[in-house]
């Protein structure tokens, strides 16, 4: 059990690794039919022909997983990991056969002006699959409370 | 029923809006519980005392109800509509009570330079409650076929 962090206890630099998240076509599906229909990420035949060549999972479930695992391992903030939005990009789809985990790097620490109690941490996280290719990589911005 | 987009049938300043979707606390907690396990999306009474002093829905649940929006109503991309990647800010959290649409707005459309056959079309899209209140600012980069 490692404690969980407060603004004073991250560095510039600072590394976490999660643990992993094995996908497969249920999830696949399962998410695409909730929030992204389209045929590309609900149904074999259909993703052959299309851009991604094969059942790809939704941006939106690699980013969903990434969450999970970065809550539930990697990084644990004092409070909650709370983001306030961030940049996502997309280099290649997660796939049924893919073991994800993900990798964050402290980008950024900064105390807020107005908030004494609180700060941002910028927080750039690679979703890397078991083969090492990098599925996503999201800058995220997190608020981070100081100790009291 | 709207005939696909191309992006020859995109413009500067379109604007699309889509249908409504009806958030309630089993659905924020269901996603939370797969996805973004912390207490103030999961309970009630933990959310209280939280940053966000009441029930919040992950903004990774706010994104994929926006992606169900943007897929099934509102901008009807020829192919499907596949995301690059994007920023999203969340400014405020999605409710149990709320009630969430997405408006979109084109910023940009640019054809491929090496790849004759697609572009790339820039998308804002604010997802608000039936207040008005911006719950999401998504701005999506998009691939969008041409026609042939």
């Amino acid at each position: 059990m490692i404690a969980p962090l407060y603004l004073e206890d991250l560095r510039v630099g600072d590394r976490f690794s999660s643990e992993e998240h094995a996908l497969d076509e249920a999830q696949i599906k399962a998410f695409a039919a909730q929030f992204d229909p389209q045929p590309f990420h609900l149904d074999n035949e259909a993703a052959k022909d299309s851009i991604f060549q094969g059942l790809a999972a939704s941006g939106w479930h690699t980013a969903s997983i990434t969450m999970k695992l970065m809550v539930t391992s990697g990084l644990r903030i004092a409070g909650g990991m709370v983001g306030a939005g961030g940049e996502v990009q997309w280099p290649r789809p997660a796939r049924a056969t893919d073991v994800l985990h993900v990798e964050m790097e402290v980008l950024e620490v900064r105390p807020s002006s107005s908030r004494p109690d609180r700060g941002m941490a910028i927080v750039r996280s690679e979703t890397k699959n078991q083969h090492g290719d990098v599925l996503q990589v999201l800058t995220s911005k997190m608020v981070v409370w100081r100790r009291t």
